[in-house]
């Protein structure tokens, strides 16, 4: 089988956009593609793509090309989406409202809960979800197992929401704050997604 | 001066995070900083700092360390945050309205108009701001001329848009969308915010 952790962060994550690539073809019923185009389409080279795919094992014939709804498959079986793992949000203020709106299950997530702290929130539904306290997200996830916390709280109370989840046995964020939760919890998987950062970037870029 | 083109992006891409430290331990009335400390707080090393440093003139001595503020203060001006760029959003949804609680004047930009084209949403006023509709954004750009443009409208019409804002002056963007605008608009800086991509390499990352 795969060995993930010989495989560079690089490669991961070209994983996501080669299924996304797939998904748009496979749903405009394009049966069939070969390694030159699929890098055409993700803006890189032929010998790029078959290197990625050698790290799973190399489908896909030479001169021949790749099964779309096949290669699909398998890169979503090497991603996992297929697993539906158990996630909750903590912060259900405008950003966290905003991500409700993503479909958890394409991507390999099952969302069963939501909690904020703000009693003027609690208890409103949002996509058949109703928010509840965070006092309650012990037993919550004493109960509902869940794997994956999406935090989306200010800040300042990262420290202890991190602490509190990873000790209720979540083992990955996705990490919408600035705080930095793998030094403080090297032990779970941490996506940061700081737009902060990615919007002072397009800052310096712009040449007056 | 500084030769931006001189510089990688993996360098640029630090110093957004060297700008949040930084006005954190001003906040908190932190007068100097060795490189040392500093490397400790973005998880890199010494010589990392004193080289991302030296690739616009290396302010600091030698055993001295960095004055915070001034760090700050010049980090900001290679950002260009304090230029304030005139910036648009166009696809007032979810996602585009949660956009709007970020302090786009602490991070250069001045947000000045919003344009959607549901005309349930036209008219409504955020954050001081009225949605316009997407019909009168040629005008609106003629006059006020926003060299930034916040895509967070469906995937399907960012071909259209793009099209259209590139021929009304706008310069970069702020992709939100997963249409690939650099493809289309090489002559325009693209940043990208691909949070599906970022969600399933989560996916791929827990092991159960």
């Amino acid at each position: 089988m795969i060995d993930k952790n010989n495989i560079s962060m690089s490669v991961i994550r070209r994983l996501p956009i080669y299924y996304r690539y797939l998904t748009e073809l496979e749903n405009n019923g394009v049966n069939k593609i070969s390694s030159k185009e699929l890098s055409a389409k993700m803006g890189t080279t032929a010998s790029q793509v078959r290197q990625d795919f050698s790290y799973f094992g190399g489908f896909g014939q030479q001169g021949y090309g790749y099964v779309v709804s096949q290669l699909r498959m398998t890169i979503a079986d090497i991603l996992g989406v297929r697993k539906k793992r158990k996630c909750i949000l903590v912060g259900a203020g405008n950003l966290g409202h905003a991500l409700l709106s993503i479909d958890f299950a394409e991507l390999g997530f099952d969302l069963i809960g939501l909690f904020d702290a703000n009693s003027q929130i609690i208890g409103t539904e949002h996509m058949g979800l109703k928010i509840m306290n965070y006092s309650v997200i012990k037993q919550f996830c004493d109960e509902n197992k869940p794997v994956m916390a999406i935090i989306c709280t200010p800040d300042s109370v990262v420290e202890k929401v991190s602490d509190d989840l990873c000790s209720y046995g979540i083992k990955a964020f996705w990490n919408f704050s600035h705080y930095d939760i793998s030094r403080r919890h090297p032990e779970a998987y941490v996506e940061n997604v700081r737009i902060n950062d990615s919007l002072m970037t397009i800052c310096y870029m712009l040449d007056d």
